[in-house]
Order: C-alpha cells, then structure tokens, then sequence
C-alpha cells in the first residue's frame, strides 16, 4: 500500500494525480494485476477522464454543482457541505485500472483525477496494487 | 467469497454495513489486497459516505430523486421502477476500498452504505477479497 | 489481460457485453477472485445492471442527457462533445465484479454493458481478471 498527499487550493478543484499512480505502479513492479486508487474522504472522490484540455474538469464539477445545488440540504444544517457529500458518493471515493506489463493501462485520453468538493484542503490519496 | 443480507424495510433506505464488512475482512485474514462490496441487484447500489450524520444518505437520496424522477419512463410501462435501475446504474453495483495491515482501510469519515431504491427487499451483499 | 473490441454504430448506445466477459473469466480459469471490465475512453463508460428489459438502458441514456444538456460547456468549443466526457466521468470507465468458483458473479438481473456517449465509434473493452 503506498500513499501520498495532494493540496487542493480551492473549494471545487480537479487534481491530475496521474504522474503519480504511473510512478507507483512502475516501481511496484506487478506485471498483470489491478491498481485501486482511493480518497480516504467524504467529500472528495477519484475519476478517470480526459484532462489533456483541462476545461472538462471544469466542466465536470459544474454539471454536478447545476445537479446539486448548494445550501438546500439536512446535512447542511449541521455542517454546510451536503452538496459536497451527495457529488463524493455520486462519483465515488476510488477508481480501479488494470495493471499490465508493469504499467497502469490507460486510454490516450485518460487520466486519473482527485476531485475536491470542499476545499481548501490536504487530501491523501491511497494506492492498492494487486 | 462471502455473503451476507440485509432487509430493507422502506422503499428508498440507506443501510450501513461497514461494521460487517471489518468483520469479514478481519477474518479473511489477507494482509494486503482490495475488497470488493458488490450487490447482485439492479435496483440497489453500494456507496461509500459519511454516516455519522444519517441526513447525509437521506439527502443523497433526496438529490437522486430530484434528479431521476420517478413514472416517466420507458420501463415503467413493464415494471414501475425505472427510476430505482437508473440511480442503481449511477451509484454502482460495487464500491473497492483496500486492505492494509488486515484490516479495511476507510477514512474517518467513511462507512460503507447499502442504498435501497426499490424496497422493501431483503437484499444479499457479497464480499470479495483478494 | 483481455482484450476484445465493440463497435458502436449510433451516438448514444448501450451495448451489452455479459456473454463476452462471462466467456473471458470461464477461460481464465481463475477460482475465486475479481474481474475488473475497463475501457480505456474518455467518452464511453461501463455499468452493472438490467438488459432483459433494454428498454432501461435507454432510460439510462435519457435521463443522463436531461441532467447534462448538450453544447452549453466549455469543452464543446475544443471539440463538441464535453455532454459525453462529463457522462462518462459520473459513470465511470470501469465495474468490478466477483468471480467465485471459476464464475462472474452477476444478479439475476444483472449485466454488464458499455455505454456509448460519442459514437458511433469502435471501442477497446480491457478485461483485467485477479
């Protein structure tokens, strides 16, 4: 189990933690198996999609802050995040790519984001080879 | 492979199973792996959120069901639940969280939730670890 | 590692894929473990649910473009198709089932299926077993 820290800077932000997945997965050395990627949050959460134009992660978090608008919720009676809940669990807290040769298998287009819905805030990222 | 039920007592219900799922992982005894949450049903999901404010699963299901509201859709003409198969194909039949140590590693505020679109039902949960 | 291709002749599509996988983990031959389905896409997903009805798998497709509209993104400006790459994020490029006594372990009412949001288009499904 290998794990790092990423720094979201903003209240809504999309980190590409792919550099880093690659470089773990490179050094664990499994030839075929599976790589999960975990947020140990409840208000953040990991996807896989293109960030070569980086706008569809902006993109991404405005369809899901249109879909779940902030503020209207019970939660945010006790702690104003709801709609950061409802957007982590709707796109989950890990993602799980195939390992093969050695390296983590990914589309062209492809990349693994940490999705931040509450920040400013350090946020861990976890790593499950096997 | 292990498995477990749960029953739903109402038709949208959010049902924590983190404690059985420790239990299980406990007992497997692998040091380090993943393990996989998996409902074998197409009108339930597995998430992962926070518990600790039991108004987190209630809004998450309240924001489905504003976004997917329920009769208006094509299978409802067959079997009234359509929205129930659409928020099941949106939340995952799964979630995988990793093994460390032994023990399933989950964030402070992380439980492992079975969500209920269609009850009530007794549901079977499977566990695969590995 | 497996791999197989499926070609998508319309732009929104569903296309189920069980029979293909069920067949790659059979071959396998692996007991006891997971299978996890992946495609390597940015504008394609893979879901768990029903196909004897596949008239849900247009509910899918519908109720994914009435929560995100085409045309009004960022990304559309780059390349018209920001709708299908924010779709393919809330879904996710992969699913994970259990494979127990040599079988993928589905529900009765279970299959597994890739979703087209930019076709038509050929598509790579990875099938990554462990």
């Amino acid at each position: 189990m290998c794990e790092f820290q990423v720094k979201a800077t903003r209240k809504l932000q999309v980190i590409d933690i792919t550099p880093r997945i690659r470089e773990i997965v490179a050094r664990d050395g499994l030839e075929e198996g599976l790589c999960c990627v975990f947020v140990p949050h409840a208000t953040a959460a990991v996807a896989i999609n293109e960030n070569a134009d980086p706008q569809i992660g902006e993109d991404l978090q405005e369809a899901l802050a249109k879909a779940v608008p902030q503020g209207i919720w019970r939660h945010d009676r006790i702690d104003n995040n709801a709609a950061a809940h409802i957007k982590a669990a709707i796109l989950g807290s890990s993602e799980t790519a195939p390992v093969t040769r050695g390296q983590l298998l990914l589309g062209t287009w492809q990349s693994i984001m940490l999705l931040e819905f509450d920040g400013p805030r350090e946020r861990r990222v976890v790593v499950q080879i096997g």
